[in-house]
């Protein structure tokens, strides 16, 4: 993010560090008022489109999770980072972007530690902080999560979750009989994460506490299907792993449709939610020349994913991720399996109940257990063995099985020997899930850099934001042109019908018309409209990109601006009418 | 919480203990899609009356907080409570509830500990869990924030916060910006809270993790009043301190304006509030027969604390705060003035600028130090206090003053005096703040009970939420009335019209329509519509309290749900019609 726009975020209250009478802490971001809106409006679009319209579930679970959980999910063990610290000054880093930095190499963070200490003893690597080298000093992992202590005993470990995605996984044993047993069903959740980052940067972008806004679609694999023909008429940027490794830049532009049949992406699941994703990103303001959508390499792929995408926005010269959509398979809902206590299946019923035959025996202990002393028990089991087997055997008035180098002669009769039709109604299944997880700040972040531009308006330098409307904090400023006349009430009166109407309204009468549509333009605001005394009973609405105005009756206003917010109408087309 | 309402808020998805297939962890709760429905209408709601509505500003900071933040605040020294372990069975337990809950006692949380100690050996007091006698075992104190460790060095304290208001506090300096440094302005938050508790209970009305909705009134007491007319026709249910006191069960009825003319509330701002607050729940379902507004007793008070008011439900026969309404002074801003690096004061300027005379001495060290030696700073100094007490002594040829004991005599003529005007344009002052602080948690559980009936139904027993159509998940159910004649295609089709115009839709064909009404009813959806064949286009809307039906246009069905959603149409009118 340019400096400029840090100043602006600051200065106009999209967002700043947290506590800075105190010194601050890196990592820790406050949303002002207008960021704290603007967060707002990309969760609620983000809702409207992944839960609500698509008809899922969202859930709303406790940040503070644990350590059972944790233990299940891997991240106990696998939540880590590497960490080298400098013998100089004392600072951590993290070891794996000090190789990075200074070398070819752009995956360290896949490498065990005694080869990044090798490496950094190889490259004479110095701590970025002081200059001192770091040879000889140990790389250690640790792990990201914030942990803390539940109840007085002090003995009973939580963690602040580093997703809100277990909340959905461990709670699946109730969220299925919600879904009334019904796959594909999705359960979605917006909240707080957190990573205890060993250096947090570029604010938003790699924070210690964050939000993040994630969908869980869980799905049969074998039977569900998304519909594609929905999100037929969307471009995905793609950029395969291939392109990747050839150093490439070339991206492939593709349907979702296209991008399943041609092998590039690995399921129709994952195509639709790649399509969905860009379509949603448009809406709420990145752009899409500076948007992608990267696959990950073999080597950065978790191990039970068979597919993983990353939405990325080009963010002042760097590709940053805003969102990973992932192919998960069952591995999630297997691990709760194993290790809670709870049923993370699915009772699937077959459309019609399955007959089959099965042969089974009731061996008559009376007999065998004289016959054959100890060995009774495992001429038993090895006779049912037989029979799954081979029901020929039975055939004979006598059957043959052999334990232990043995082999044990029983007549036929004794073995109890039966054929019976067994009918099963269905089967227990464990989903698979795919699951495309935003970063929202990240999103916030990403939207603010692509639509700061500064231009020039009447002589002057403006900042402005070119926000769409859909997340705009406010979608139109009310101003008064003069305080006479009767025009501030006026303008006041516009202000609260338009607010009634359900529109975000900034009423302002401070200072110049001009320096009052700078304070908009500032925050991104796509509309003003000024009062003045006009006796034909018109307003000026003036729009915030082209800088353009026109006449428009007051009693129109709201007919006007609901027909401007839908996109029914163009501001140009209502210029020129 | 009946258990019938716990059954149905677990099956029906509003609310269950979270964790549970790893046995769970007492005090962390997960709402299900219902819940984190009725939740988020009624943050919604909060944020419409007390942000949008009263023109306040909303942000959003985070929840980890450096220790430095409580160090000023207070909460590091004095959030704790009183602790004692069971010497049987290891259990703690708040020491003062086992003395409340044994002797008359009601506020035991205001004794020392030591008293708490006496109290438990004098009555002989047992473990509530094992029956072993407690005396003789330490009563310590606890201090109820979650502490975690910041950054890979494990040196910088961090706890996640026990209030979102310190967040508020911490940011004044550039709040006060956003708010163009006038009072009165509010910063309001919606957001998470955490108190390590020692024994959570009764599910979300003593949870761990907890949501709430904090507005921080910055207001200059000597200047700023609330619009009390716009609260007129509120009645308050008034519970004062001297009424609790002698022990009598009056509420008296008054409206904001006589609360503060007959002295029972200190202060209008607080007036407002306890009015708007209790507008409030009525809209979002506080039965209003079962609430009141307790005045704090002057030993629960906070020391800075000039009057609070706890907003309370009555829940299964106990009294719950829902909010509690503080005015409290300077106290925040001051403690952070004196303990952060920051301004947190406003600069008020005058109407009129103010001029003063001031009386100055400028003496004439290089007389004053060979005359008087080490003693010639002293006298400097005494002249300027003359000068400040007794403008007269200086009218002389000479001036005396004394220093520690000892006569100084100083020709006037080396004192530099001189009278000075002095203008000043306004001055520096700390803001008051009046603080309405929500449990959103404990709005969402006293609004399901106050909602939840029993009744019978066509011979059945039915389970219904009584909930107002602000906050409840679920505005309208649409059903066909068969899988026949294209009727569940018309009733999507309806459905998607009025999702469309907003409304909140469930569509649902599964089973009969008493058992679709059912359902509806359990999750309190005020209105269900069902398709069926009729040639002249209309359908059945069925209410959920009164149960009674009456057809409508298909094509009105949007302009009717509008009205009846917006208050301007009654059902039973609609009924009547």
């Amino acid at each position: 993010m340019s400096s400029d726009l840090s100043e602006l975020a600051r200065r106009r209250g999209f967002f700043f560090q947290s506590n800075e009478a105190y010194g601050g802490v890196a990592g820790f971001y406050t949303y002002g008022p207008e960021g704290a809106a603007l967060k707002r409006n990309v969760e609620d679009a983000w809702r409207d489109r992944f839960v609500t319209k698509e008809g899922n579930l969202e859930i709303d679970a406790p940040t503070v999770t644990p350590e059972a959980v944790f233990e299940a999910s891997g991240h106990l063990d696998g939540f880590d980072d590497m960490l080298v610290e400098c013998p100089g000054c004392g600072e951590s880093h993290r070891a794996d972007h000090v190789v990075e930095d200074a070398t070819d190499l752009e995956d360290a963070e896949s490498l065990p530690t005694d080869e990044v200490e090798a490496l950094i003893a190889e490259h004479d690597l110095a701590c970025p902080e002081c200059g001192e080298a770091l040879a000889g000093q140990p790389v250690e992992t640790f792990n990201l999560m914030f942990e803390t202590s539940i109840g007085p005993g002090g003995d009973q470990a939580g963690y602040l979750r580093p997703e809100t995605a277990q909340g959905m996984f461990v709670e699946f044993p109730r969220l299925k009989e919600y879904a009334r047993n019904q796959t594909p069903f999705g359960v979605a959740q917006i909240g707080a994460g957190y990573r205890n980052e060993i250096s947090p940067r570029n604010a938003l972008l790699r924070a210690r506490e964050f939000t993040m806004a994630e969908l869980e679609m869980f799905i049969d694999p074998e039977e569900d299907e998304p519909n594609l023909d929905a999100v037929a008429d969307v471009t995905l940027p793609l950029y395969p792993a291939d392109a990747q490794e050839a150093a490439g830049e070339e991206y492939l532009e593709l349907t979702p449709q296209e991008a399943v049949e041609e092998g590039v992406v690995a399921g129709e699941w994952l195509a639709y939610f790649l399509a969905r994703s860009t379509a949603w990103f448009e809406r709420v303001g990145i752009d899409m020349e500076q948007y992608r959508l990267r696959q990950h390499l073999p080597g950065e792929l978790a191990h039970y994913a068979s597919d993983c995408w990353d939405a990325e926005a080009l963010v002042d010269g760097d590709w940053v991720e805003i969102e990973g959509i992932a192919a998960r398979s069952d591995y999630d809902l297997s691990k709760h399996a194993k290790y809670g206590d709870d049923s993370f299946t699915l009772f699937k019923e077959y459309d019609e109940p399955v007959s089959t035959e099965r042969a089974t025996v009731d061996p008559d202990m009376s007999y065998l257990g004289p016959e054959f002393g100890g060995a009774a028990g495992d001429v038993a089991e090895a006779l049912q063995a037989l029979a799954d087997r081979d029901r020929s055997a039975f055939d004979d008035d006598e059957v043959t099985v052999e334990v232990d180098g043995e082999t044990y002669a029983v007549p036929t009769e004794r073995t109890g020997f039966a054929v019976e039709e067994v009918t099963e109604h269905g089967e227990h299944i464990t989903p698979h899930v795919v699951e495309p997880a935003f970063g929202v700040g990240r999103v916030v972040y990403s939207v603010l850099a692509h639509a700061h531009e500064t231009d020039e308006v009447e002589g002057e330098e403006r900042d402005v934001l070119r926000l769409p409307a859909a997340v705009a904090p406010t979608f139109v400023g009310v101003f008064p042109l003069t305080d006479q006349d009767g025009l501030p009430e006026k303008a006041r009166d516009v202000a609260s019908t338009l607010r009634a109407a359900g529109f975000d309204v900034t009423y302002d009468d401070s200072g110049s018309i001009g320096r009052r549509y700078r304070r908009q333009d500032e925050v991104g605001t796509p509309y003003c409209v000024t009062l003045d005394a006009d006796p034909e009973g018109t307003a000026t609405i003036r729009e915030r990109d082209s800088t353009e105005q026109v006449r428009v009756d007051v009693d129109d206003l709201v007919g006007t601006f609901a027909e401007l917010r839908a996109g029914e109408l163009d501001f140009e087309e209502l210029a020129d009418a």
